[in-house]
């Protein structure tokens, strides 16, 4: 690796006579930097003069640099900056590193001591860095860096007056930091640990004799050199170790139940809990992006409290990938043996997609206690005396990718009175990006619960169909694995009751039951493939109601009847021919009869920003400037590139032209065709993900001529590197 | 809720006169607390004087509260103490809240913009601060909160000075918690968002018309109550939304590659983005945390580095929990049709355990570079050309539990040279907690790389022992499910040659082949059932060659042969006669013939402290108490507690009796088991996790009588409230 130089740059070290200072001045002179060293001499109470600077100005000096020492005091900080400017003429890197100590418990600490601690630290590190701050910007270039503690950071005792300087001197980087950006300004923060009596009592002796400045000042020059493009960064190092701090806020809380409540303090108190909950805590870039994040956070709670008055409402979030859906769609019967199954269970199929059946998970909400709190007055629910009776789900505007993120909203939209027993009508609502992706209504029946004089039928219930009378249009049939509850609860519903034998057999049943999610996942996929082209976007909506329990290894057979865009149908065991699932539709947007598979997916949209679009940029602008090359790859690549699994944008790259360009080939196929989310593909330009890992853990999928993609990373990870 | 007062509390509110400190003295003084309402009076730069205080003053008293004026500057922040004192003889709570406000470019910045908000908003807090110190020591309480700005924790233009002081009080505010513990003195921050130019310009009208200071009051006066236990934090709060900030640091990095290798700007540079990297950031709570972790950190870097200079290795984590453990199972063929199997495949099983192959997935680090770096000049290795040839895993010490965290150090033990093909022999290491668990042996065959003259065998490598030659004693045959490639992948090895037919082909398959390591799995299955009692911990290791593949759908036999504590098997397909794997064994510690259960599990270990104790010992306390109101519930409890998955102490609670102790049953069984982590029980028990979402998530396993298991509840919950 090249040297990082300093040729031709002016440094002030403040604080240089000994210690970390002299460390940062002996090597910014030993890589060519002209170096003010500056020191006020004496002991490190700041008392009486010496020569220290002198002997570190000769050191440089023996060993060829250049320096000249300053004795002034950083509370006169323009001086030193003068010295600069009067021996080389310039000033680049300004480095505030002096300071003491004046260490007092606070009871007994004087004005004195808080005073000149803070002259010092952060009057001296004020004036010094205003000083050259004018000639920085005219010049477009400097590099300060601040000096802090993590005694300033953490609090430390007997130093209530040096942890309010260091910190300080953070929250001023902070500000010069934005101030200096458009002038190629960088101010950073080292938090550097020096041997001291309280490292002495934590560390073993071989490291504490080994806490030496020459570990710091590599990391203090790399901050000061001019490939160094971060600002406003706290670093902290020492014994060659060095981690980065920032500031982290939790997501919070409103402080009160509804918009419309006031905020007291004891509904401050109910709510504080949730202040301080640190999960989920985020660190923002800037000042501004704290409003927007609260601006959002307010509407999200004015939003929901409105939904809230309606109905009282349980939220939720719900996150999947392509792990959880191909182990779904195990779950409900998809097989290797049925080609057309394999875009289910096959991430890097070009066809991969979530079974339509999967989402309603999103919509399930087992922990929500609105099913209990929705019980008349003398009825109750709990998960011994609940069944799930019913299921609808409805797929609105674009149909979910395959990963993501939904946030659930879960209501429970009447109870109806059926005699013996009470339901629930629950609905979900299940958003992506804020937009409403799905809605799905489970009937919740509560055994024994019923009596209690409430509405038989409700208008929200969506209802069942019965099937026609006529013999159906199809049937599929297909056997169940005896291990098909085991597979299906890894799902996520854990209910014993599918795997215990012993829970199976206090609630009736033979053995474990399979879970009625699961016996209509087989019968949709059914449908899906004899009508709606096995596509999973054709489906609009989907309703079934639970009838009798299937046990694992029994055969399902799936009859349908096709009334226009609706396909009816009802699912029966075929050993004892009891029917389990009755008065079932889906809606299609079309009918794809036979199963014959849909045309290509539409071509994907374009038009948004995204990270990797640079680098694409990049890798025209190398293929244009490298015909030949790139000729000697030869072959054309498309690249899908996801958001939330997701093409959002597709770039083909065709170097037997060669050409690059957004879209999917305009004449012919793809010999290799990669999908890849957007940021993983920048993380692989950048090289700090691995593409053979990418592809081993499922990021980068390689349809195609896979051999030929391996030719192209030298084209695609140089020009990320410029 | 009562209403939380500050009767008999006397508090200073600085700057007070309008604004937020209006609001904290007039909320104060309506709860009770005799406010001192102090303000300069005048306009907002803090010139002239007006009677701002007199009005806020009069205010409290029409409201029947109790309040004095004082105008002296912070700057003299003993005389305003003085005030409290003269006036009520006390001081309790301080609120530094006076601010004022010289924003400037910092170009444009004079020193005397500097240091006047230097020395209101700092040296004006600790001067009313030192002053109140002794009142709050002497009567060991106190509460004071400073006032920060979220352009100091994110910098702000123009507020170069005012950035530096707010976040300075917070550095102050971190020694002062500090000193302040013992003597219940909290030291707190507030971030208030007040309306500005920036908000005004960000937020919707309606939200900036609503950004009053009475939103904010509460926040601030809860923080000042006697109930407050925090100290320390920083609390953002605006429009009745409130959160929490605080630093975290990254993992951080060695600046080098081995301690005796030079810190030099360039090994700074390129190891700069593993400093900065954000991924797995901590909180530390205390200065002496950052010097324990850093020393953990660089004593496990010199650890790894000896162990790098015998062989260079690739260190890698890998997490696992129950459903892992679950789905691996289903994939190596683990099925509830055999009821031996059910512990392996469901987590509630009062016996749940990991197959012992499951942990060769710890060591297998497919995106390890090694094998391909081991490689001689001239030969290379990548995912195209490499096979896995046999497999080892040898477990040391504790079996691990049911679910966890490894770290594994993987390095090239050394490379063979076998004519056609070379063989990298890949070991690995399994530390959990610092201890060696596991330790496996891959040897890689990479086709077509041999040849370069090196050694034929290795003293490192553990070789196959061939079956005898006689008839085996025993043999156990499975089919494979068609689909068992694609549910074996997702534990992990997402190679498209098991799932993808193309690549199946291009490779000279049929189509997808089973894993080496799935066939594996089943073998072992079969060897651990007949042999080894079907106990996972009863295994001591395994050793196997793959020969051929095995095609989804294919049935395996495999062959045993005893011989002392070690089990000879050999697997072959019985549709083609094929040997799969070959030489393979199992050491057991003791054979148990015919597949009978082991005994059961050895007594839970005891001793630990664990954060559950408290709460059995209130138990204890509470049934003590109450002994029939504990006869009423009945029934013996067994509680399993565990960390990492692994029981580390039990407590029974016999309420039939009733007595609580520690350890199992000492007579009879327990009616109810229920097996919970530590952490989680602390949870359920604290109300932040029910019992019920625990439960459906596999948090809570319960065994026996689960109805009975609900009695309990009440008697979990209400110690844990006190």
């Amino acid at each position: 690796m090249d040297q990082l130089r300093f040729d031709g740059r002016v440094a002030v070290v403040t604080g240089a006579g000994g210690g970390l200072g002299k460390a940062y001045a002996l090597l910014l002179g030993s890589r060519g930097a002209k170096v003010v060293v500056n020191d006020l001499g004496g002991a490190r109470d700041g008392v009486g003069k010496s020569n220290f600077a002198d002997a570190v100005v000769q050191e440089i000096k023996d060993k060829g640099g250049v320096a000249v020492a300053d004795y002034n005091n950083v509370i006169e900080g323009e001086k030193i900056i003068k010295t600069a400017i009067d021996n080389f003429g310039r000033i680049d890197i300004l480095i505030n590193n002096a300071g003491i100590l004046r260490d007092k418990s606070f009871t007994k600490m004087s004005d004195q001591d808080w005073d000149l601690i803070q002259a010092v630290h952060l009057k001296g590190a004020y004036k010094t860095t205003h000083a050259a701050w004018e000639y920085f910007r005219k010049q477009k270039f400097g590099r300060v860096i601040m000096t802090s503690s993590n005694a300033g950071l953490f609090g430390n005792f007997g130093q209530a007056n040096y942890s309010a300087a260091k910190l300080g001197l953070v929250g001023f980087a902070n500000t010069l930091a934005l101030e200096g950006a458009k002038y190629n300004i960088k101010v950073n923060t080292i938090v550097p640990t020096a041997a001291s009596r309280l490292t002495e009592d934590i560390l073993p002796p071989d490291m504490f004799e080994a806490m030496k400045p020459e570990l710091i000042a590599p990391v203090v020059a790399y901050m000061s050199h001019e490939s160094f493009q971060e600002s406003g960064a706290i670093i902290d190092s020492t014994l060659g170790y060095a981690s980065k701090a920032h500031l982290v806020r939790s997501q919070g809380t409103p402080l009160k139940n509804k918009p419309s409540d006031p905020v007291t303090i004891e509904s401050v108190q109910e709510n504080w809990s949730k202040v301080v909950d640190m999960k989920g805590a985020e660190h923002l870039d800037k000042i501004a992006d704290v409003t927007i994040d609260l601006v959002q956070k307010l509407q999200d709670f004015e939003e929901r409290s409105k939904l809230d008055a309606e109905n009282e409402s349980y939220w939720s979030t719900y996150n999947y990938d392509s792990k959880d859906l191909t182990l779904y769609a195990l779950g409900v019967g998809a097989s290797v043996v049925n080609p057309s199954d394999l875009k289910f269970l096959y991430e890097s199929h070009e066809s991969f997609s979530a079974l339509p059946t999967y989402f309603i998970l999103a919509g399930m909400c087992m922990e929500s206690p609105l099913v209990a709190k929705s019980m008349p007055p003398g009825k109750h629910a709990d998960f011994t005396n609940i069944l799930h009776g019913e299921q609808f789900i409805e797929f609105v505007g674009d149909f979910p990718g395959t990963e993501g993120e939904f946030t659930t909203r879960t209501y429970v939209a009447d109870v109806l009175d059926k005699g013996s027993s009470a339901v629930s009508v629950v609905n979900s609502e299940i958003y992506q990006n804020k937009q409403l992706v799905a809605r799905t209504q489970q009937h919740i029946f509560v055994l024994g619960q019923g009596g209690f004089g409430g509405p038989r039928n409700s208008k929200h219930s969506v209802d069942v169909q019965p099937a026609p009378k006529r013999a159906p249009d199809a049937v599929v049939e297909q056997q169940t694995a005896e291990d098909q509850a085991a597979l299906y609860r890894l799902s996520g519903d854990l209910n014993p009751l599918h795997i215990d034998p012993n829970v199976a057999t206090v609630s009736g049943h033979p053995r474990p039951i399979l879970h009625g999610l699961a016996s209509l996942g087989f019968s949709a996929r059914h449908v899906l493939s004899k009508y709606g082209g096995n596509e999973s976007s054709n489906v609009k909506s989907l309703k079934a109601r639970f009838v009798k329990p299937v046990l694992p290894g029994q055969t399902l057979v799936t009859e349908m009847w096709l009334d226009g865009k609706r396909v009816n149908f009802q699912t029966k065991v075929k050993e004892t021919g009891n029917i389990v699932i009755a008065g079932a539709y889906i809606d299609f947007k079309n009918i794809v009869s036979g199963g014959a598979p849909s045309a290509a997916a539409a071509p994907a949209p374009s038009g948004s920003a995204l990270k990797s679009d640079a680098l694409f940029a990049k890798i025209k602008e190398e293929v244009d400037k490298n015909k030949e090359m790139a000729k000697s790859v030869g072959g054309v690549f498309l690249y899908n590139i996801t958001e939330n699994g997701k093409t959002v944008k597709s770039w083909t790259l065709d170097l037997k032209t060669p050409v690059i360009y957004e879209g999917t080939p305009k004449s012919g196929k793809a010999d290799t065709t990669m999908t890849v989310g957007d940021n993983d593909l920048v993380e692989i330009a950048s090289g700090t993900l691995s593409p053979q890992v990418a592809y081993l853990k499922g990021k980068l999928k390689i349809a195609g001529n896979i051999m030929l993609a391996q030719k192209l990373g030298p084209l695609l990870k140089s020009p990320a590197k410029i």
